[in-house]
């Protein structure tokens, strides 16, 4: 019998905590300071919604779950490099990141520089220093899509779009390849190397994207809805922070009403992609319950 | 009859600037911004001492041309994005680079930092997508090679053991793991890389990454010495910086006629690793060579 999701998500992010303090370099080994500032922005933070997908995926696929947690530790390592350099006053400017001082007022902006520089090495090590398949020819293929889910084609092109669409009027389709970059790359990215470390046909990989795909927008319209509605004690980062910059959201664009329907709509397309895995796709089906239905 | 050694370096550093030119994203590929201030970054620009000596290393394992130009421009686009980032207002914040703008001054800080973020995933992109091996397995060891060259126990954390030192009395010995690690790394990721696309033994590569460690350091000596010399326009960097920074250098630690005999011993102990090689390894000679008698 399956455990409640509830349970289930307890037990893998904590499980998931204890790969990341495992796999990240320990605080008193040189450069300390740097190593400790890694570890601060990494560690006791966020819903890990990404190692979450990436568990699920696995389970679908038959994947030994060491092997998954280390794949979920690469995304999750980019994902927290990446709010890293955000925060910074050159970027968002932002203080304050899951409750807690951001990186460059924890320490300063030229340690949260290199912090989010090691941590993208350190994904790209740990990627390819485990064993994550049988076929190194296919562990290679892995390394390439998390590159390309984080470059200039994936999570970094979507920041620059971002960055270039701050006080103008974006049609809903440019704002959604802004998003299909920004966030939707690396939530994509997290499915399928967890899938990767088991073993699936190229068609039944193909629909597991589509599903990313779907969450991976579906995650940012409810951000949006969020962001305009929450306080920031809730939230744990700055509320309100996007639309005050002038940023288009789903919410400026659409209005409240409008953006939570497109997000039930995103979260249906979503499960049509599960049907031929059956019971095989239930923690998909909850966490795309869990991230159209979050309320922080 | 081989071709003498100026003709060699500047046919080298012509190839190479056509393999990165095909390599980078090009400028109207969106996000164009970001692509065209990726290519401003990298493109012609430098001395390619790293691709240079990836070369001359493939040349003497007898690796294909094309998987060398691969493995190089891989190490050069991870050297290029961190000065990108260490040019930066919250690291050295250099105005000149190259004899040209540094990325944040001619575009903006923001997309700098992005550029530095992108060049970075497309270094594994290249690594991971082109086959460079015949053996997966090896290949995926050549991106663990980079990724650790990289991080917080290779370059990065080189920059961070820097920061921490402004100000400063440094030892020797701390001087040189700052320097084994900033810039060092790099160096030996290159020549490693290189060979790795052809075939040497294990005792031939430790040899390869001794003469590696040696001109590794001996550049930066060598840099230092410059960088106390030389002005501006002939740096095409602004000179006497570090001095003015209050940071350690070969040259403050010993004076300048000292710095030049360290630079000569590890010439010396660098040519060493080489014999067994006989006249496979000239090249690397001729960069010995270079690489402490450079002018710039």
């Amino acid at each position: 019998m399956m455990s409640d999701f509830p349970s289930w998500v307890s037990t893998h992010q904590s499980r998931f905590e204890d790969v990341l303090k495992r796999l990240l370099p320990q605080a008193d080994v040189t450069p300390q300071r740097l190593h400790a500032a890694m570890r601060y922005s990494v560690l006791d933070g966020g819903k890990r919604v990404r190692p979450l997908l990436a568990y699920a995926a696995g389970e679908l696929s038959g994947a030994p779950i060491e092997r998954v947690g280390i794949a979920a530790a690469a995304v999750e390592l980019i994902h927290a490099y990446s709010l890293v350099h955000d925060d910074m006053p050159c970027m968002d400017d932002d203080v304050l990141r899951r409750g807690k001082p951001t990186c460059h007022v924890e320490y300063d902006e030229a340690t949260a520089l290199l912090v989010g520089d090691a941590l993208q090495s350190l994904a790209f090590q740990l990627l390819s220093e485990h064993p994550l398949s049988g076929d190194a020819a296919k562990q290679l293929q892995m390394v390439k899509l998390l590159a390309v889910a984080s470059g200039s084609r994936g999570m970094a092109g979507g920041q620059a779009i971002d960055l270039a669409s701050v006080g103008k009027q974006l049609t809903l389709p440019e704002l959604e390849q802004m998003h299909i970059h920004k966030t939707g790359a690396l939530i994509r990215a997290a499915i399928l190397l967890g899938a990767h470390c088991g073993d699936l046909e190229q068609s039944q990989l193909d629909k597991l994207d589509r599903y990313g795909k779907c969450i991976g927008l579906a995650f940012q319209v409810v951000d949006d809805v969020l962001d305009s509605e929450a306080d920031t004690a809730t939230l744990g980062k700055t509320a309100g922070k996007d639309a005050d910059n002038d940023k288009p959201t789903y919410v400026t664009l659409l209005g409240v009403q409008s953006a939570k329907k497109m997000a039930a709509e995103l979260q249906q397309e979503a499960m049509d992609n599960l049907v031929e895995f059956g019971d095989r796709a239930q923690r998909l089906r909850e966490l795309a319950d869990f991230i159209v239905m979050r309320k922080y």
